[in-house]
């Protein structure tokens, strides 16, 4: 069954607190080599099929309800799964 | 700056109630074509150079830190930044 994803990422403008705890914990980690990091959601949605009409649609979904697009940009794409 | 993309997505045999729920709402906003949800988080990661070092360093941030791999698969690859 086709799967399409939505990325959905807090704007570059918009603070990201959820990243910021991440990049703060990474040192005391261990970990080094990272200069930032953001946190979004991602969504996978499978479809019954891959079409124009059914892309527009997941495009509306994510406009309208996935993401909120004052805060946070989304994009949209199809994958194949095995 | 090179970015590094961590997602984390719930395992397949594992209850997904977010997902359930962004399921369970699009009919009800009029939306059709979509038999599954599975909801999960991005990480986008800027790292200083793309390396085999680097990149082994942030699969053990997914591993250890990003993910709970008693209950998540994750997913660890480079994207180019514009």
């Amino acid at each position: 069954m086709p799967r399409v994803v939505v990325d959905v990422m807090p704007k570059p403008e918009i603070l990201d607190p959820q990243g910021k705890a991440v990049l703060g914990a990474l040192p005391r980690l261990g970990f080094s080599g990272v200069s930032d990091v953001r946190q979004g959601k991602r969504f996978e949605l499978e479809v019954d099929e891959v079409s124009d009409a059914m892309l527009a649609e997941v495009e509306k979904m994510a406009e309208t309800f996935l993401a909120n697009t004052v805060i946070e940009n989304y994009t949209v794409r199809v994958e194949e799964t095995a």
